[in-house]
């Protein structure tokens, strides 16, 4: 339990990438005080001038703490954990020494593996926000900004201050079965942008893409089934919108292998290959997806 | 039925490619009248200089008929019908009008789309070598070179022509599952090698690889199985073998993706996807990769 008053809650932002810099950002505007732990070029462009938030009805520089040290997390009350899923393990370990018992971690869609190496209260939490970072120090927001999070003694509390803060916060008794809604879109999406660099509203319009989605869908809801849990919405529904509404993106898996960097993708289709093979629900698809992406992430770009 | 006496018989080799040219120079230089059909840039090689053929034990210039003209087909008894997959049902369109009645068409591995195009008797071949072209009129010969044809009242004629001339050729009841068995081969590796440009060897030790190679073979003898296909010998332990045999090989569509060509992936996994919707089989991994191939086409290179 946090022992702060809601007024008086520490905020700390682990993870400066888009995400964590806009929630940092507009918790910060709306008072609160928040410090980002990010790489030394955000933080000492946040030092200098603030964090530069664009959004399409303003662009600020708001001021807030930054640091690139893991130590400045040690009076925190609430830690909105915003790392890649590819550093999650290795950022929380080296975030245990600093961490005060009290603090409250808000995992960005990675609670599970939060909680095999932190003993504090880890919260999921479902992200629905479209941002990006354009420089330095510098975020732009593109869309939504909306949390889903799981409950807890604290939880109430948290959207409260969220949403009052300008972040509007659900807490759901089901955020797994958000994080599986939202799951089975990245997998319907992030490996074939990746594979052949198309953004979404082009790539459902190739020959054969439709019926790949469908089929990728059908394994995705199989393994969902298996494991227990009731998937939010219509996933077919969201994965047919998603081509409408983000036609010009392509996928972060698609802009890690075009910079040759490691993809999240066994945190995607990959992650529903694994828990198939768990609850032995065959994940064909998936399972071609994910190989062929890691062995792209390999290849000279 | 063939007019000519064994000694007699005129030989068309349609497409100059390395296949064609292999197995039209081993005839020629058994004696037989022998007339390739191919691009100018071969035919004029080959008026030339002959048809230079190497060898592990030999390297010649084989002296024998070339055009680039179908019309010069007029006279054939035996059509060795060599032209890739994308090009059969065009070719065959084309070659209709000069071919004479007589004629039979031995066709590599295209029967069923030669057979929608022309009357004549056509026989299936599935043929085992690996040659490359190595220039203008220039073939080289890797391995192999033995013909598996179908049953007919000509297939022992030609067979012990062939095989005299050091072609060694069976002729099978079940040439449809020696066709299978190649496919399935082909199946597991085109794709794959195609996607990742990696050759033979290096791809089976990626994550991943076996597995999906053990879907598609499982998926691939699903649909043969429904097919009432009887595929020869154990696709497993050839899939197995040819990471072996031909480590350094990278698949033929690999080589049209890199070539910005298209490539004959629908004869290959898209076969299968579409003998497996016929027979209501699902095969979501050959239709996969059939579609990404299709993309990966169309990509810059």
């Amino acid at each position: 339990m946090m022992k702060n008053n809601r007024e008086d809650l520490r905020f700390v932002v682990i993870g400066a990438g888009a995400v964590g810099c806009y929630f940092g950002g507009i918790l910060a505007r709306a008072g609160h005080h928040v410090t980002l732990i990010g790489r030394p070029h955000h933080v000492s462009a946040i030092q200098q001038q603030g964090l530069l938030l664009t959004t399409q009805t303003f662009e600020e520089h708001i001021k807030l703490h930054a640091s690139s040290e893991l130590a400045a997390i040690h009076d925190a009350d609430v830690i909105l954990f915003c790392v890649k899923s590819t550093d999650t393990i290795a950022t929380a370990t080296q975030a245990k020494p600093h961490l005060s018992d009290h603090a409250v971690i808000l995992s960005v869609e990675n609670a599970e593996l939060i909680r095999s190496v932190l003993p504090h209260q880890v919260i999921p939490a479902v992200v629905y926000v479209a941002t990006e970072m354009v420089g330095d120090g510098h975020v732009k927001h593109n869309g939504r900004g909306e949390l889903v999070i799981g409950s807890s003694s604290d939880s109430e509390l948290i959207a409260s201050v969220l949403s009052a803060a300008a972040i509007p916060t659900q807490v759901s008794e089901n955020v797994i079965g958000a994080l599986w809604a939202k799951l089975i879109v990245n997998c319907a999406y992030n490996a074939l942008s990746a594979i052949t660099q198309l953004p979404y509203g082009r790539l459902v319009q190739q020959e054969g893409v439709p019926r790949m989605m469908e089929e990728l869908v059908v394994e995705c809801l199989a393994v969902a089934s298996a494991a227990g849990v009731i998937v939010l919405g219509d996933s077919r529904a969201n994965v047919k919108q998603i081509a409408i509404t983000m036609a010009e993106q392509t996928s972060s898996t698609a802009q890690d292998l075009a910079r040759g960097k490691r993809s999240e993708i066994d945190f995607l289709n990959g992650y529903v290959d694994r828990q198939g093979q768990l609850h032995q629900v065959p994940t064909p698809l998936n399972h071609a997806l994910t190989s062929l992406v890691k062995m792209l992430e390999k290849s000279p770009a």
